[in-house]
């Protein structure tokens, strides 16, 4: 189920080591219009500012380059320009301009891509190749799935189909913004005939309802980026203003951005759980959203879940750090996979036994009972467990 | 090195499991001065609800009584209720109002004290004891070491003296308020004559200089307290202004909190590593310390120094998410031990197998200069390790 008109190819470069797919190549045949978000932490790494730049210079963007094995992040002046370097190999193996081309790194910071071994990678690329699990490959690092998601509808009696894939699981708590963040890769592509200005109402809220309603390590990396790129190849008519088309491609878009969203939960760093946070009636969305960050980034409820132990009371002590949210200290509700185990912010009584037999599934539901208000959140996140610390105390050295 | 007129004594109640000492009581023959500071965490437990209004009830403190196994948070009225209760057994056994006797609590949350069993605890306890060491250990957790500091000083010809106590290894990111927040527990016992007045201008800013400085696992507890008491037995004259008298004992004070809470760093739950993080040149305190706090609780970070990797890219990406801080992105240098690893927010050369060699040492220091400004701050953080996770997945069940 590959959109019309796109392809895609990886290498062995050997930026990473040996025998990994770590250089990739996608790429349409006709421009796309393309709308982005990019991480929204301060250092941001050069790819994403070469990437946004090119955004900038032109509406008709043509391929992806990404790397794995070096992030291109704290490399001053130089990663600026081994990153427009990337996007100028690209080009010229495309025989399109610098500019057409995206550029996004994954891996360690603070190193410099090895140009020559990214310029002798490219030339070994095939341009007619559709090999989209080859180039998934090329930008996995810790992930040990490949994270793919498609959907194809109906759009003006046309097929329409989309295609995401991601990577990311550590250093995931992405915040994407207009820029946006996460050392998450997440492209999608798609076939579909949309203008820009309706491709970036999508992508936006797509994002917020996806990527940026979960969490991994509490991390926000340096190099995040979604790329959602539409060359128009399905045919039909062109999505250019509010209403049923529109409707239909939004929801596609944002179904796939969510299920690419939990799968990177599912495939976390160490994760040996699946935790959803429900936070429900409080004042506003963002008050729920920080209630549930507040819990899912805590050590102490993350490794409760690893340990399978229903201790409900550090759900407590996570969500009483919040601040600047109204509610009632003293009103507040804890389930715990189904079983009430704190009403009224109070201890109440329940089936020890099962509650601690629940915890053993990989699946874990928490849902949070504020009473302040009609808004809620669905976040996702993972556990804390002895992998994730072997994964990341062993990552370089 | 005790104070004149302090007694401590600790039985094993059995509110935590066999042959630990869990119930302590400190007191002080005649009345004390107190000042006290606890948990910011908006989910309080009943002893700081209770130990509040007892401080703005009288200000003639006559003892503490405390234990743990048992957090006694989320327990609704019934919890306020054994928090009083727990006070009027001390009350009664030392002949004074239960007002004046403060209470405090750490352990699991959402279970309920074994008030008979404190009962029969209490009425075990010998208030003529002075065995110090038992009635610290009766407030331990996870807690493998004891951490007591002293110190004397000379003041109008007298000899004062100022005795620490305190616990805490996980749940450990202090953010102790007028109320104030850790669960650590903290008290300090001196018979220096000084007003309550000028004793609560000593606690805050040393508290704001030592427990709201560390952080074990960012998570801030519902149960932390510090309480500082003064019966004025040394004989001084007493300390009612501001003077060389008052700066000799704040200086005394604040040293002993910054020791005590540099031992609860490095008696940190699992912690392998002592962390100094000093972040120099930022535009106010308060920036330096966002930015101090965004490393130390990075799961990476820390897991990068309990592996011993000296992968800087990390402490990069962990200071750029941190919001509404003056700076320049490109204008930040890391140095790890020593070593200069980052110069204006780029990668520089520098000998990396001595790099690795030093992150081998207990000893980490990590300093970020942010050319923002001139204020900085020292912070101290522990590693994320094997034993973290494992202690904390096993802590109940």
């Amino acid at each position: 189920m590959l959109p019309k008109g796109f392809f895609f190819d990886a290498v062995q470069a050997g930026i990473k080591y040996k025998n990994k797919f770590d250089l990739g190549l996608f790429h349409s045949d006709t421009d796309c219009v393309c709308s982005a978000m990019f991480t929204a932490n301060r250092i941001k790494a050069a790819p994403i500012i070469v990437s946004n730049r090119h955004l900038h210079k032109t509406g008709r963007i043509r391929a992806i380059i990404s790397n794995s094995g070096c992030a291109n992040a704290c490399t001053g002046r130089q990663g600026i320009k081994d990153a427009r370097q990337m996007c100028k190999l690209a080009a010229d193996k495309l025989n399109v301009l610098p500019e057409q081309v995206l550029v996004a790194s994954t891996g360690v910071i603070g190193t410099y891509l090895p140009m020559q071994k990214i310029k002798t990678g490219v030339s070994r690329m095939d341009s007619k190749s559709t090999d989209f699990i080859n180039a998934v490959n090329s930008i996995m690092t810790t992930d040990t799935a490949v994270k793919i998601e498609s959907k194809q509808i109906r759009i003006s009696g046309k097929t329409v189909t989309i295609l995401g894939c991601t990577k990311g699981a550590g250093m995931i708590k992405p915040n994407l913004v207009k820029l946006s963040h996460a050392t998450m890769l997440c492209y999608i592509f798609t076939d579909c005939a949309i203008n820009r200005q309706m491709l970036d109402k999508i992508l936006l809220p797509a994002v917020n309802n996806s990527f940026n309603l979960i969490s991994v390590d509490g991390d926000m990396s340096t190099n995040d980026t979604v790329f959602l790129t539409a060359n128009g190849k399905a045919g039909n008519k062109i999505i250019n203003k509010s209403g049923k088309e529109f409707n239909m491609f939004n929801n596609a878009v944002t179904e796939v951005c969510l299920n690419l969203a939990k799968k990177m939960v599912q495939d976390g760093e160490g994760a040996t759980k699946f935790v959803q946070i429900e936070v429900v009636n409080t004042d506003t969305a963002e008050s729920a959203k920080k209630i549930a960050v507040a819990i899912a980034n805590s050590a102490l409820v993350k490794t409760a879940i690893f340990g399978g132990d229903p201790n409900w009371g550090r759900i407590m002590g996570a969500l009483g750090t919040v601040d600047n949210v109204k509610y009632n200290p003293g009103r507040i509700d804890v389930y715990l996979n189904r079983i009430c185990v704190c009403k009224n912010s109070q201890s109440v009584r329940y089936n020890e036994p099962t509650a601690i037999k629940l915890m053993q599934n990989r699946d874990i539901s928490i849902k949070i009972d504020m009473h302040a208000g009609g808004k809620s959140v669905k976040y996702y996140t993972s556990d804390l467990s002895l992998d994730y610390v072997k994964i990341n105390s062993h990552y370089r050295t």
